[in-house]
Formats: C-alpha cells, structure tokens, sequence
C-alpha cells in the first residue's frame, strides 16, 4: 500500500513532466516552429493548458494533503508539501470563469498592444490595459481574501515578499543611482566598439563562454531566437540567444545572462526531477543567478581583460586600446528609453519606475488614462529627459499587456540579491579575481551551484540567499558594489 | 445546449491537440533533443502516454456515443463516429495491466534486439521474443473476440483488411517478382553513380525536389536524422531524411518517399483537424503515397530525365552516359539482404517473407526457437543465396521487438495500392509523362490530393483506393507495371 504523500508525489511528477512538455512546444514555437503553424500551434498549447489546470486543482490533491501528516516528513517532503499546498490553494481560490475570461484578454490585449506599440498608439491599447487592470484587482483580491491585494499577485513571481518590504530596499536605491548616473553622464564619454562581427564567429564564441560558466551543452543547446530566453528544467535546459553583426556584446552577454538561469535548473538535485523542488525557487532568485553570471562575473575588470583576447583571437583588430578599454566599452553608460538595453547603473531605476506605477494602477490610485502622463514624468524625474514616443516609453514591455502584475519588481530583487552574493562570494574564493582573469568562472559558479542553485525549491526564496551569503540581504552590497565599479571606471 | 456529438468532437479534438504534442516531443527527441536528456525524455513521453490512454478510454465516450444517433449526422460527422467508436471499443477490449505489460515487455525487448543486432546473436533475443509473441497473442485474442487473432492485429494498421484477402494478393505477386527478379539478375549490371557529392549540396537538392513534389515549406520542414521520418498533420508536418556523401540516391528517395506522407497530412481537409478524419486513414493507404511518389513517379524514366539534369548542375560531372544510364543507375537491381535497401522488384519478397512468418508466430504454427531457420530457409527460396548473419536476416528489423505484428504487410499493400493509382493516373492525367520530363509531378500530385489525400479518414482505406481508381485494387496493375519497367530496363 502506498501513502498519501507517495500518491501525491507521484501524481506531481507526472503533472511536472507535462509541464516540461507544454515548456519545450513554447521553445519550440521561437526556434523551430514553420510559420504557418501558427493557429494549429494556439490550440495545442490550449489542449496542454487544459489538461496542466485540471491537474493543478484537482480535488485528489486536497485530499491527499488533508490525509498527510508533515511531521512524518522529512525536511525535504515538508518542503514539497509547502510548494503543493500553496498552489493548490492559490489554483482553487480564483474562480474557473475569471480564470478563462482573464486567459481569453490577455491573449486579445497582447495583440492588441503590438499593433499599438507599432503605430506608437498608447490611446488604442489604453482601453483593454484598463480591462486587464479591472480583472487583475478581481484576481488579486480573490487570491488575497483581505490582504493586500498587490501582495497577492508578487506571490505568484516571489513568494513571500511583499510590496512594503521592496519599496524600502528600491527606496534605498533610487537616490543613490540617480546621483551615481548623473555623475557618471558629466564624465567623458569612453570609446565604443566598432566594426562588423562574423554572426558565425559570434556563435561560436557565445558556446565556448556559456559553457566555460558551466553550461551542460550535453543536457542543453543554444539557438538562435528573436527573444533570448531559457528553458525546461533538469537534463533538458534550452537557451536561445540573437545575433547582431554590429553588436557582439548583445549575443555574448544575452547568452551569459541566460546561461545563469540554464544552470540554475541544470545544477538542481536530480531527484527533485519534476516536483516542486526541481525548479528555480522564485523569479527574483532566478534572477540573480543570470544577473551575477552577466554583470559581477561577465563584466568584471578580471573576466573582460581575458575576454579581450578572446575578441581579438575570434574577430581580429578592434580598434580599442587594450583591455582597459574593452572593459570601458563594455560598462559604457550611456542616456537610453529601454530596460533590456540599460546599463547595470540605470537599469534598476527603469525597473523601479515600472513598480511605482504598476502598484499604483492596481491600487486605484493610477487610472490607466494618466498612465502615460505618469510614465513620462517619472521618466524625465529621475533620467533628465523626455520620452521621445510611446514605443520608448509606456509601450516598450510586453508584461501588462499578458497581465503579469507583479513581475518587475524581481529584475530589480534579482540584482538586489547578486550584489549579496558577490560580496559573500568574494569572502568564500578569495582568488575569484585571479580565476577570472584567466577566463575560468569555475570557482564561483561551484560557490553558486553549491549554495544557491541545487536547492531548488527547497528553501524559500530570502532564505535560500541568507542562507548562502550568512546574513540578511538588503540592496547595500548592490550599491557598494556600483558605486566602487563605476566609481573607478569614470574617475568619480 | 450542445448536443452529445458537439461534446464528443470537442473532446476528441482536445485529444487530437495532445495527441500531436506527443509526436511532435518524438519528433525532437530524433532531431534536437541534447544527448543527456534520455531518461527525462522518457519520463515526459510517458506522462503524455497516460494522458492520452486516459483519454481514449474515457467511459464519457461510451455515454456520448450511447446519446447519439448515427442517423441525424451528415457522411463526415458518421465516419467520425465510426472512427471513434472502434477506437474505443478497441481500447476497452484490452485489459489495463495487459497494455502495461505489454509497454514494459517492449521497451526491454527493444533494448535487448538492438543488442543482440549487433552482437549478430539471435538466441540472445529469442527468449524475449517469445514473450513479445505470447503477450501479443494473449492482445490480439482479446482484441478479436472470438474472430481471427492476426487479423484483429492487423486492423491496428489497416482497418478492415484480412489475413485471407492479403494472402491471396500476395500470393499472386510472389512467383511473378520471383520470376522477374531471377531474369533480371541473369542480364549484365548496368553501370552506377561514383564519387563523393557534397552533403549539404545535397540537402539543397532535396528540399527542391521536395517542394516540387507539393511539399509546403511554411507547413513542415526538413531536417537531418538517424532515419528518414515524416511526423505530424496539418500545418505542421515535418520531414527528417538523411545524407550519405557516397550516395546521393539515399537523401533524394528517402525525401521524395517521406513527402508522399508529409503531402497527404498536409492535404487533408483543414475543417478536419485534430479530428479521427484529419490523418492518413491507414498504413497502407499512407504507404501508397510515399510509395508512387518515390518510384512510379520519381524514379520513372521521364522524371529521372529531368533529375539528370539537376544533378549534373548540383554535383557537375557524374561519369554516366546520359540520361538513359542515369535512369539504369537509379533502377539498378542487385543482390542484398536488407528490407529497406531494396529496389522496387525485390522489396515486396522481403515483405511477403516477413508476413508469412509473423501470421505463423501468432497462430502458433511456428515458435520464436524455429524461426531463425525458417527465415533463412525462406530467403534462400525467394533470393536464390544464404543469410550470412542474423542482422543481415531475422534480427534486421525493429518492428517485432517493439511488438508491431501486423505491420509489415501493409508495404506491400501500400505498393499494390501504388500500382492501381498509377494506372488511373495515367488515364486521368494523358500528358502526365511530359510533365515529369519538365520536372513537375504537379499534375499528378494534385490529382493524388484531390481524390485520395484530401479525404483523409472520410472513406474506410480500401474505399478511397476503389473510389480514386474506378475499379477494384488488385496486384495486376502492379506485376505489369514492374515487368514492363523492368522488362524494358534489362531487355527481357
């Protein structure tokens, strides 16, 4: 006879293999999918949709829950009984209409928001943003039942957070890199890269990094896609990266930041396979893995000066004066509209902006008519100049329009908690330097698999970092960190 | 309120989504999938296993087909119940452990005949073959219900065909091919393609030719793979083929033979997907299009004209003497072992062998311990030398060790088809030779499209044959075509 909790597991297990599944046919349909499968493709997704919700509120599992006593677990089952717990309850509190009405919306809205981001329209997405807003309060305030109703939905990309506890960190922030990035903008500006780059060559190079950050191309494989992104969990872990023949440093550094989140879910034990354990423990801890792999470790002096030769060995002559420079050309900061082009100063404030206004809309006290009026002026407050068209600003991200509330604010988490571990890290190998030097990440990458990255879901996310770092994470080793880089790299 | 039909057809739709989801993971899994992910993979396939058995057994489908009256549905919505009551009814005859048992036993005997294959040890196979045998038997008597146990096996892959009616059609071929074979091998050896031909030139030319065969490009694709397979329906039907640098007639002929299949699932009528009706409606009727695709039209003397050309433009020099001994080359008959190298006059013998011996496996007049021999000593007769080794003979072929008994006579049923659609072809379609000098099977796709492919499970599989030719299938067609073919090529 088996237990509840084996019936349980088992029936997790099968459910995480679909959900594999139902993930490889979306990496599927960016890299490999012919375009005229399109429709054919919306209603396999649907079909696997339908059978994952099913699965996911089926009432065996509330059974099996009410039928296990915790304290006969180990720390590992309780762990899992947690994550299961927490789904079910969240999966059962929204109602099956306002689940299918908000997934037949966002499906319209995000339609509707690229032709508007097309036309630089703000006014023809407006209408059916304040749709997704009225039904994301709906949702919010069933999963919250008299709590916080934004709380409700961050618990969906950060369990346990909550609004209150970030606005204190990015408040802490904000000031301190609106003064660091204009202080950096009075400086000359350091000399750029220029030429062409072999897309060929720029492949190559991307492998042979992503693998030297350690990288299982034996359990994964890197295409190219619009949008670079990873995916799947265990022994099948996919990335996607783009090329462009002007900018090498998009592929690389794309390739490097996913790489930190392949590796997450390679490096995760592999008996968590296809439970709630056997995968990354939350956005804002996932981010932080593909954050340190791309900035602390990637663009540090150390690993640029052995990259530098890289470069010249893979492309020849690059008409920068040495490694000081590429390192310089490399952090350049420079005024831009778009989150996913800024640099790692600006970056947070992009991020911070999106919070603000997203806690608002979902508040009420920002209506999605002053959406755009806000964006812009909170845009020009804290980067010193305008908003050119709507496609630079209100419109440039995809996430409201798919009614991911909640979503931002872990980028910035995410940095948050690679600023943490970097300074614990730097305690742990204190060679790290030299290592990189020599182009070999391998030392802080098995400090990182070690310490965050096996455990899966198996701690809760602050916990998981608090744990490795050995003390309570706040954003000061973050601006520590970019205050002394950029600090030195300007001559401020 | 829906009606039952309404209710059943979108359940089976859903079904249909998810049923092309696993194909398509079957498909990576030959193409894409890294080379560590075998166990997860397996894992995934079969979680969608037990998705989809749960599925077809659903006891709603017995209920739904209860409240349904066949009589108040037009000829498309009662071929649809017909379909999916057989499945049904199939699916419930089968006791749950007995289809375990039998997915356990295959996916070791699979293990085991690989290895045995390539050890060359037959004894090192036969034990578990003889369990693949007892437990088929044990599905086939259940299946038939009193009926004959060969025959409802085969009614997996060929819908209402019977051992009887095979055997006689059979019969009929086998001293005429035997006969043929024997005149041909006594005359000289035409002279054959030499050189190396580049590989990637090579898959340039196939996809060129596969599109001329009617091959949609922004439905499919065509990638490289361990064996040449078409996969999936509708608007996403994908091609592998493979490249041999020493013989460019493998990519080619492989290709044309998979765009037979991948042509007939992307013609199906689109209002029929995901449908029982939106797939090729059996193994012989799909083996029929591959089959005229890949010989009657692409190796006929007109079409090889053309080819001639196109290889000489590929590959440059290829130290034939024209297009007559170009069309000699690709015909070329020669003594060999192997099913699936064999050229049109031989391949139906190495069928009929393996159709007689897998009817006497289940009916008990021949056991596994015998039946090393009896192949051997069957070879000899039809081919006039000796097997030299178990892989060149008995353990050749993947398909008894993964349980498939029923599955081969359906090649040559597929040729037999061939030769009667041929026949009418050639009446509908008078100038059907100019064009295929000129390079453009058009006139003969369409007309395949139109009258047998865009059908797909509308009519049962001999119907469609009967329907598309005017005249009943029968071996003549096919026995005269080859001895003119070939009589003509060898001068007899």
């Amino acid at each position: 006879m088996t237990s509840a909790y084996d019936d349980l597991m088992s029936f997790e297990r099968e459910t995480g293999a679909l959900a594999q599944v139902a993930g490889r046919l979306g990496w599927d349909q960016e890299t490999m999918m012919p375009r005229g499968a399109g429709d054919q493709r919306s209603e396999e997704m649907a079909a696997m949709e339908s059978v994952l919700h099913a699965r996911r509120t089926d009432p065996r599992i509330g059974e099996w829950l009410a039928a296990i006593d915790p304290q006969t677990l180990d720390a590992e089952g309780q762990a899992q009984v947690r994550h299961i717990a927490r789904s079910f309850r969240r999966a059962n509190k929204v109602p099956a209409k306002l689940a299918a009405d908000l997934a037949r919306l966002t499906s319209r809205s995000h339609r509707t928001w690229a032709e508007a981001r097309a036309d630089d329209d703000f006014q023809a997405f407006a209408p059916v943003l304040a749709e997704v807003v009225a039904l994301k309060r709906e949702e919010g305030a069933a999963l919250a039942a008299g709590g916080d109703v934004y709380d409700a939905l961050l618990d969906d990309f950060e369990p346990g957070a909550t609004a209150a506890e970030l606005k204190a960190m990015f408040g802490a922030l904000r000031p301190r890199l609106v003064a660091l990035r204009q202080a950096i903008l009075e400086r000359p500006e350091p000399p750029a890269l220029h030429g062409t780059f072999d897309e060929t060559a720029q492949m190559a190079l991307t492998r042979k990094v992503a693998q030297c950050f350690g990288y299982d191309m034996s359990r994964g494989r890197i295409d190219k896609a619009v949008h670079p992104f990873s995916s799947g969990s265990g022994d099948d872990v996919r990335i996607t990266t783009r090329t462009n023949a002007l900018d090498p440093f998009n592929c690389l550094y794309s390739t490097i930041h996913e790489t930190g989140h392949a590796t997450y879910e390679q490096a995760i034990r592999g008996n968590y396979r296809f439970t709630p354990l056997g995968q990354g423990v939350s956005m804002g801890v996932h981010e932080s893995q593909s954050r340190i792999y791309e900035n602390q470790l990637g663009r540090s002096r150390a690993f640029t000066g052995w990259l530098y030769g890289q470069f010249g060995e893979t492309f020849g002559e690059l008409g920068l004066d040495g490694p000081e420079a590429f390192y310089a050309a490399v952090n350049r900061v420079r005024n831009g509209y778009i989150r996913t082009e800024a640099d790692e100063v600006q970056y947070n404030l992009h991020v911070l902006l999106r919070f603000d206004l997203e806690q608002a809309l979902i508040s009420g006290d920002l209506q999605v008519a002053d959406l755009e009026t806000a964006w812009n002026d909170r845009f020009h407050a804290d980067f010193g100049f305008a908003v050119d068209k709507p496609s630079d600003g209100v419109l440039q991200d995809v996430h409201w329009s798919a009614g991911l509330f909640g979503y931002f604010p872990t980028y910035s988490l995410g940095n948050v908690y690679a600023g943490c571990l970097l300074k614990a890290l730097q305690e742990a190998v204190p060679d790290l330097e030299t290592q990189l030097a020599a182009g070999d990440p391998s030392g802080a990458t098995a400090w990182l698999r070690e310490n965050v990255q096996q455990h899966g879901g198996l701690y809760e996310p602050r916990e998981v970092i608090e744990r490795a770092c050995g003390f309570a994470p706040s954003e000061a080793p973050l601006l520590d960190y970019l205050e002394a880089k950029f600090g030195a790299l300007y001559g401020l």
